[in-house]
């Protein structure tokens, strides 16, 4: 009996750890779109952020290429993505909180500066590695302005 | 006995339904990033073909904003996001054929074919519903002529 219920509990614990990734599929589409944006800014920013640290060698022409995906991901119109009733208390599978229905002025005004940002990184990621750090900092803090405000901790 | 293993099996059964899920956590970014482009093609996609079967009441501003953010995404240069290794071979995390990487020229020819399409549908999308219905064909076409070259079927 003690061994069963060890497999057993062992299954369950290996279900709750899982439980994340069950919750994404079936997730709203709104909210998939809106965290397919979110990858999207990720792999760019990892590019250029590796370089800027030094763990991947500086390239221009993929510097280049990763803010230029960043200028055209801010082009995407999320206006579609952002459903009542999409917030960390109403869907678990977000992190985004309900603060965001509340304050749409100030949000479009933080993804403006993330626009803004990212058209100062394609101008600079080209020329070097020195001017690609530097425009690091304005584009770090429009991701974080953001995700500081309006975005639950990961649990 | 045999309540213990049906338990058990139906564990396994679960864990093994839900094995998708669990592979796409720690999946690669570059197959993460384009997983995210492709679930922007369906979330925009899904608006318009929902106003082409008259599922969804046609909105001209909606289908306009959907069909200009299908053309965005198909600005997204995806050449960092299809490395050596991340066929449906190598990674059970995508559906991606090893074919796709013999054949780059004629996936890159798809790609354009699917960038044609979406601009053709920008131009439609806000006439009226029944020249968003004729600009779904070629936009359907462009999609299933790559998925049925080059992505393994669903499992």
């Amino acid at each position: 009996m003690i061994k069963k219920f060890s497999i057993l509990a062992a299954g369950l614990l290996s279900v709750a750890a899982i439980g994340t990734a069950i919750a994404h599929e079936g997730q709203n589409p709104a909210v998939k779109a809106r965290t397919s944006i979110m990858q999207l800014y990720a792999f760019n920013l990892g590019t250029l952020g590796g370089m800027a640290k030094g763990e991947i060698e500086y390239d221009a022409e993929a510097a280049t290429r990763a803010a230029n995906n960043l200028v055209v991901v801010t082009q995407i119109d999320q206006s579609a993505m952002w459903p009542a009733g999409t917030d960390n208390v109403s869907d678990s599978s977000t992190r985004a909180l309900p603060a965001i229905w509340e304050n749409f002025a100030d949000v479009g005004a933080k993804g403006q500066a993330l626009a803004d940002a990212a058209v100062a990184m394609q101008a600079a990621a080209g020329q070097d590695v020195e001017a690609l750090k530097a425009a690091m900092g304005q584009l770090g803090g429009a991701c974080s302005a953001c995700h500081k405000a309006y975005r639950a901790p990961q649990n």
